[in-house]
């Protein structure tokens, strides 16, 4: 009971403070578990996991990504889908500095955790060395890296449409007016979006789709000791995560608009949207997640 | 907001050409998700997924294409299904070649998608060779191919019994006097269907069970550099996941028809169903899902 | 519309015939996957499959014959369930032969259209000869075998082991004073409990747990060339998978009922049951299901 | 019927006893499913599972074991839990020691219980030699010891990250004001919490996370004929995952409680805690789950 009373001291009413938080423990939780399974998977040579593992560990590290932060901000966890609210006017460009801020930072911190909690086994399995490529490399547990065959602009095309389609199928899981989902299911569905892009887009590079899940933990990796091949690998690859899921959120976002969300009669309620919006916020507060929150101006 | 703006000037009212985008998109996200995880077990030779995970890509592309285009559509994404409705009564013969032409056409153009993200992919595993038959074709990827040992007979009978078990499942989720879902979870259990079809009946001839997602992707490949082999191969293969899929779903809810649906008692809401459907029309406009579509007008 | 009316036609009401109809289906559904998968990863020798996915083809096999029979006759499927309800008094003694009899009949159908399906892929495969034992054996397609290492008595206990911890999870599922379910969820649950005890207990003898499952493909198996050997087999060990879960299943109630059921505190809604589960019967038809019918009486 | 009223005779109204009967119970299923899947795979050399079926194995156990228990015990399941939430003041201490006591209890029951069920197999895999090491080791599939390469210290760091990520998220799933959950979606979202923990961080030294899941096997395999190796191996392994879960189950929980949930703004209905709780306690007897039990009293 005092431990409660003494947690509530640390109490921060801030608003931005506490999306940069939960924004930033979102990530955290997306790359502890993604990179975790990456890391299992190479320092055990496929024998406790193999490249499903690597899918499904990506795929739950979102879902619960977003039961981690999405009832404070929202759960972006992707600067790519906090731009692209941005362009559609649903978020303030003023967050977007913060936002971008707080996820790279959870990112970086999570690859630094599963440095330390994989440090015995990648000394191990690389015999010291930490290198970017080879046969013991151990890099690529931490950012991606595109396949041999892969040239830039298929690289570039590859991270575009994959971006692409996670949006267009998270903005259909938040389209109240096409399909209404329980609470509750979103992060989950969310979470099988990234799984099906990860069995069915992952093989060329890696399927970044997220700038934050790539360039943090390659600073993470530039500093702990594999140094500045981590930049100059694939042909100088890492502005290609970083760039080609931002145009490929507009793209996605751009066709599921034009396609489907704009051609939505306008419903009775949507009349008096603004007293519906002001009561379903005091009613679920909770409910405030990527998807909602995307739907929830829609008729602006 | 201006940018919202901008947008809604787009806004179509026809409501066909609505259900025709929505259809297109939804096919397409199938296909793209479905083949693009075979190119990807395809091309890396199964070090980056294996059978299993095409079955994945298959189901949760099926989740998701409902996603995309149940509110408006219906979500059918199979002229089989499509043709089964309009038999039944349930579905107006009129849009029935309008729904089958754009499903063929999202289908094509996933098809040219996934050909453009594993452009590099397919150069390389095929050594720049686009072939049918042999240890690297590629066509695989895009349609389906008997087994060596099937006969053209074995074939139709594969099609009919896998398709007629998709309606089966399929009527029995959309049966709300049997089973009662949660809306939301209707997609993923259709696409779990197609999972468990994958699993248990995919390896006589790749379970297409929808003639859109064969054709397309096949004509795709005859245009692309594949040629005449891809209509040629299999003893001319390419017509049995076009006829036997439809009359296996036309079998299949013959079958839920006359063992369950037809028997069921008639329930008090059934005598003002009138009513009730227009309320319920009124109140969930999302909700008019290929199987809730199914069941809505089952007491005429 | 026409065609709906002709339909009509057909309609049984006698409740008995509609009960085991929906039976014969639904366990027909479960061994169409269940089997399905077997013979996909047997005659393709894993290439196509491996264990998990039939793990996988029995539990969405499962789920799926639930989704089809549930709201008609309570989706037993599995005698060994029958007869637990009804020592239980949550089932009529006098039904329980007509149930056991189309769960046997379906599972038998459901062998035979596999058997159909893959017609070419078995001959293929085992070169024409259909056998019990040995490297090309098929007969494990259909029913249940010992492992080498098997006593007899290790078999029972095997069996016994995994029907108890079937009834002891399917029961907490439905026992709505320990933690209600959504509608809708209960059929992906039980299908859960076959999936993780094909995962922990199915190597010693297949998990058949059901004697339906397991004697109707078998006599299937007997008739269609097979021969004797599939009940000499295994020292005679088709008896085994049809007593030992009628064991387990009672053993299984029988523990939950003690340690958890029996304690719940009556409720407030208990004194007035008879009411409630008027009201609750006509509301919710469709939710009579494996699971609720065990708990409707449970205050009895 | 009168078996029924035989059986409430039997009742027990004592509420400490009914809730370490759950926590047995829910131990035993969890133990049961994952340590069963482990002697799968290891019995059959990897033919009938494989790592990932570990994983799937412990994660729907964890799943069957909430659902046996929640409504009763609330499903702690985990020592390293019940001592945080005591420590939170949530749960009497008084109830810890009896909490852990059958907690262990029922995990060694589970692992006789597995022993028994793959007796012979156990017997056919080692040659009847029971060890700890060596190429027929079988100790593994009961407890956990550490890879070679890992040291004590890699091993606590390995067991606090993995339980404070257990709880991090397992206290996201029942922070209401953050996330709303349907109830019956939580024990398979905590499964799932299970499952990608098993996947990102299984390799070191196979995520006990959890003490009596830990020790009541590691006991149950000395005396039944493994020896005292059992606690020598991995250099006294064995204190570990007792001590570093519970380090890591208070740094968790301080984590979740610092960056998201003390900085939610009061809601309304917190004004008037007692009476709604009062009114949620009646209303949803069965809810009283793991993460509702600690949420209840959250804003104390």
């Amino acid at each position: 009971m005092s431990n409660r009373r003494l947690l509530k001291k640390c109490q921060i009413r801030n608003q931005l403070i506490r999306e940069c938080m939960a924004e930033c423990l979102g990530v955290y939780i997306l790359i502890l578990f993604g990179c975790g399974s990456v890391a299992q998977v190479t320092t055990t040579q496929d024998k406790k996991g193999q490249y499903l593992s690597i899918n499904l560990g990506f795929a739950l590290g979102v879902t619960f990504g977003v039961f981690v932060s999405r009832g404070v901000s929202g759960a972006h966890l992707n600067p790519a889908v906090s731009l692209s609210l941005c362009v559609l006017g649903r978020h303030p460009w003023l967050k977007l500095p913060f936002y971008v801020f707080f996820q790279v930072l959870g990112a970086f911190l999570a690859a630094a955790t599963v440095g330390l909690q994989y440090y015995d086994a990648i000394h191990a399995y690389s015999g010291g060395e930490l290198t970017v490529s080879g046969p013991t490399a151990t890099a690529g547990i931490f950012s991606t890296y595109p396949a041999d065959y892969l040239s830039v602009w298929g690289g570039v095309v590859d991270q575009v449409i994959g971006t692409a389609a996670l949006l267009l199928c998270v903005l259909a899981l938040g389209d109240q007016r096409n399909s209404f989902l329980p609470d509750g299911l979103q992060p989950v569905l969310v979470g099988a979006v990234v799984l099906v892009i990860g069995i069915s887009m992952g093989s060329n590079s890696g399927y970044a789709l997220n700038p934050a899940r790539d360039f943090g933990p390659r600073l993470f990796t530039y500093i702990a000791g594999w140094g500045a091949d981590v930049f100059k690998a694939g042909g100088g690859w890492w502005w290609v995560p970083i760039v080609a899921p931002c145009v490929g959120a507009l793209l996605g976002t751009l066709i599921y608009e034009l396609m489907i969300e704009v051609h939505h009669p306008p419903t009775p309620s949507e009349l008096q949207t603004a007293q519906a919006a002001a009561l379903f916020l005091s009613q679920d507060q909770h409910s405030y997640s990527i998807t909602s929150g995307m739907t929830l101006d829609s008729s602006l």
